[in-house]
């Protein structure tokens, strides 16, 4: 059974993991009869977002670890003690969390850096040539993973995509129920909740790239 | 296109709405091509649990309708403001919140009750004899909605199961990828992680759950 490492950044859209990416992730990987093992870096959120209103609590804190905890069913990791070689591969459900908490992107953009438990997980991950998964906005991580040249897609925002490409990476435009693959470095992409969908919608993709991401551990 | 209302008690099955129940129950609804509105009571939740350690976290307090945005994507009105008749049914998922927050069964067992709003909506909504699904420790609150003699489920505890009966429920024992009817009444339940499950495995009886709960709107 493939052990897959699902990636979390908190629970939340607005300042965390996006909730119903990564439990569409979690049950598309078990429904496959792939093991899964959510894991998170522990830290601070860069804030808390009032989902009700989208305004930031002001003073209010929380910690990334312990709110992906609250998805994953108090199961999940300190992704600082996980072991890449444990892994047959990894995903990234999106959210404002890996833009905000697993890297900076949501505030820097194209001059943005990548969590250092995270980077050196993720880099120990692809340079093992296994396959990895992103997510709505995750994949805005893998120019600073990969290096230039990756191949990805966060939808078809321009501005975000403008800023992935001065950070070196190649965007493709994607529609929500499809997905990008760069072949060689073994990454897939799938917009989500990039774009304006419902949750049947958002489950295409996301379906699709989990399929694909077990389909390449195979080799294929 | 039928209508129906998801109420949910937070966000993080220790302390509100167990977030993959909630999720499973949103994607079979969309993908069955139902509407759904979520809702949740403006209320601070019983407490705050770490879910990464399972204590209270002393101190800290959050509101269960701003929580329940989480899964929401903001999307969730306050139940005191909505109105019975705009809706073709109604689902409960679980998690300690309904036990919690919604009702304080997890507290008084057999001697609960289950909070003002919630009680009214549920009871105006039950009294049309529209149909109502109830996963995991959400039909605990069932007695209190329709009175004795409802036939229900949460699974095969049998501390649980005795304080139901206590209240008036008829308990029946049920697996995780079923559910019980009560034709009668008109209500669907089925235990999902009232029992230690796979995801896959309690989104078998959720999946099951909303589609007849979305049949018995059509008189089936």
């Amino acid at each position: 059974m493939a052990k897959v490492a699902v990636i979390l950044s908190g629970s939340g859209f607005l300042d965390g993991a996006e909730i119903q990416e990564s439990v569409i992730t979690m049950l598309t990987l078990d429904k496959a009869g792939a093991e899964y093992q959510c894991m998170a870096p522990d830290m601070e959120q860069m804030h808390v977002v009032n989902h009700l209103t989208g305004e930031v609590s002001e003073g209010e804190q929380r910690n990334v670890l312990v709110e992906a905890a609250r998805i994953a069913r108090m199961k999940v990791i300190d992704i600082a003690e996980a072991n890449p070689s444990d892994y047959a591969a990894v995903i990234f459900p999106g959210g404002f969390g890996a833009a905000k908490n697993l890297s900076d992107f949501a505030i820097k953009g194209a001059n943005s850096t990548v969590q250092s438990d995270v980077l050196q997980f993720a880099r120990s991950f692809a340079a093992t040539g296994k396959p990895m998964g992103y997510v709505c906005i995750a994949p805005a991580m893998i120019p600073h993973i990969y290096g230039a040249g990756a191949k990805l897609t966060i939808g078809s925002d321009t501005d975000t995509a403008a800023a992935i490409t001065e950070m070196g990476g190649v965007h493709i435009n994607c529609p929500v129920e499809e997905f990008v693959v760069d072949a060689e470095r073994k990454i897939v992409s799938t917009p989500a909740y990039m774009l304006d969908v419902r949750i049947s919608e958002a489950a295409v993709g996301i379906e699709k790239l989990v399929h694909k991401v077990l389909e390449m551990i195979d080799g294929k």
